[in-house]
């Protein structure tokens, strides 16, 4: 009984996208910024908000789909999912989408993350029995933060593979670079320099304030449909060509067990399996970038190199425009917004569209990633 | 390019449901006993934790996904998705599992709820601008609980079609009697009279205690596989013939717009159009039951019988076993266990498995629905 992976490819496809303003802090509701995007997603796709019926969000506690259904004036829903884990999720929720187009149970569907700051629960580092599991090794040394968790997995990398600080700026600035091109990004206008890099404050060393993301507010919509639908719909179709999560067993996050083979590896498997082309094809990258170490990691668990050359991958302007494999060429999360990776998204749409602020000439193919909390996901989109 | 519902349809089936015990405390975490039940399930069907590749959870914040899945030894993680709405999600998570397979992202799926008093955030009626809009109507004349939102929508509904106290009880009886055939079920051993029910207290009048259902900790868990995998396992395979999501527009909850055509009408419409039978021939069915008037409202919403007819098809004792529909024959909500409809998933299995304790001889067909939380969802089971 046809379970065959071919049901899935090129079948749906990215038909428009939306975006709020970005900002540090924004006046509106979560549930405002999810409707303006979703809206806007919907108007450059040509597509009218009654014939919505199916809603996937990420993160969604501030703007619940059916509060979002009933805002934007969608149709009768017939699929709504929600993904896992902020971090991991964004292609996740466009490959929810693409499988209930494919499968019937929808036809017009909408991805969003709404993004405020401050909200949900506190970590409590005292719940005993209902700590999870990984947290229970952390826990009697004092509460972790994730970029905690990051500077040690990048300690551990710079010492086994000879990575330095300098490759981590080169993701930085090719970021910031890409940032500064792109009017909307919340660092727009902020050019960066090697020596306020190298100078900066330590946020958990040997990580800076510039190997991380600024907190952002904003939200990021777009639209999935079938693949015959895109072509009648108003911009040039970006065909979900393939999607994975991937969270490799034992189940430990970053850093617990082999700390340099991440959920991307798992994802990688997964994708290449299932795609008609490889690494060596991609054009361009929009990788998470939570943090500047989870790029050569990527670039290594994704396969555009071999295990510990991901540092030496950046050399040579590698991430910037014109380079090997242009990097997040609307800023990421490091110079766009940080927006658990759904700008990511957009902006892989746009480089197949030909409407990126730091185009790739003709590309054809976008690998789109999210970030290594488990289970991470990832996207390959074609034109 | 191939969006038919066909694929979907018996394609893949339940090869294995488990459960913990269900008290109204339980000693256990709630990750716990997620991976209680699922190791049970898992156990049932004969499949190895191993081989589990997917994991789909409703109100997952105390059993995530990936602590079970670390927990119970699982494989390297190809899907995870989480389902919205506690009351609405559970047919929905076995549909995204059906999905997943179906498009080759996943092979051995497990969906669970593991639920737990006293968890999750109190409500906030202050929240003003981003508090849901539903809640903005009812939020100045002070907290409305669930039970409260029922209360008025049966009165309508006794006042629309003449509907009775008598009618709520045939529904709480069928489920009392069930749950006392059932050893497993919270209220085994605690029969329920009329006159019981008739002099019960208030919980907002009209709903007496007997119309709601008691507090209740516990797991229940199924694991989905392709069917041609599920003819190899352990038990008889229970396709899933169809499954649905509804969420009618508008989308407001039942109460705000025409408080009797809720979203079981919405998931109903998308279910009968993609199944190859209908209401006339479902042999038995396990329809949420937070509250007893859910259920009139249900069988008239999923088609037994025309609006208004829900009370009267009560009569003749229509819901018990040997009547027109046997109803929630494990109990339900209101006698075994109110794990927001996970159960009610289990106890289809059993029926068309041939092996629950209130047996309908020959059942073939199972209708089981999810609560009213929007969006609802419900699922057509074979065997």
């Amino acid at each position: 009984m046809g379970a065959s992976p071919a049901t899935f490819k090129d079948a749906t496809a990215i038909a428009g996208i939306g975006r709020t303003a970005f900002a540090g802090r924004l006046p509106d509701s979560g549930r405002a910024l999810a409707c303006h995007a979703v809206l806007a997603a919907l108007d450059d796709a040509g597509i009218a908000p009654h014939e919505v019926d199916a809603f996937v969000s990420q993160g969604a506690e501030e703007a619940d789909e059916a509060e979002v259904a009933r805002s934007i004036g969608s149709g009768e829903i017939t699929f709504a999912g929600r993904v896992p884990r902020g971090g991991g999720g964004c292609c996740t929720a466009v490959a929810q989408l693409a499988g209930a187009i494919v499968t019937g149970r929808a036809s017009v569907g909408v991805a969003y993350r709404s993004r405020k700051q401050g909200g949900g629960p506190l970590p409590r580092p005292d719940r005993g029995g209902d700590a999870p599991v990984a947290d229970r090794w952390t826990g009697p040394c004092g509460p972790l933060r994730p970029v905690d968790e990051m500077g040690l997995l990048a300690r551990r990398y710079m010492h086994e593979y000879g990575a330095t600080r300098e490759h981590l700026f080169r993701v930085a600035l090719a970021c910031r670079n890409h940032a500064n091109r792109n009017p909307a990004a919340l660092l727009y206008g902020r050019p960066l320099t090697r020596e306020a890099y190298l100078t900066a404050r330590w946020i958990s060393e040997p990580l800076c304030l510039f190997d991380t993301c600024p907190a952002a507010e904003g939200a990021v919509a777009c639209v999935v449909v079938s693949a015959r639908r895109a072509r009648d719909c108003r911009r040039r179709p970006v065909y979900v060509h393939a999607a994975a999560q991937g969270l490799p067993a034992p189940h430990h996050r970053p850093g617990a067990v082999d700390p340099l083979t991440g959920p991307a590896w798992a994802a990688a498997r997964r994708l290449w399996d299932t795609a008609d082309f490889g690494p060596q094809d991609v054009a361009v990258a929009q990788i998470d970038d939570a943090f500047t170490p989870l790029v050569p990691l990527s670039l290594e668990g994704y396969g555009f190199c071999g295990r510990g050359e991901g540092a030496a991958f950046t050399e040579g302007g590698a991430l910037e425009n014109g380079g090997r494999l242009p990097l997040n060429t609307a800023g990421g999360g490091l110079g766009e917004a940080y927006l658990h990776g759904f700008n990511l998204v957009a902006e892989g749409v746009r480089q197949l569209r030909g409407t990126s602020t730091a185009q790739v000439p003709g590309a054809a193919t976008c690998l789109v990633t999210a970030g290594e909390g488990v289970p991470t996901s990832a996207l390959l989109l074609r034109s």
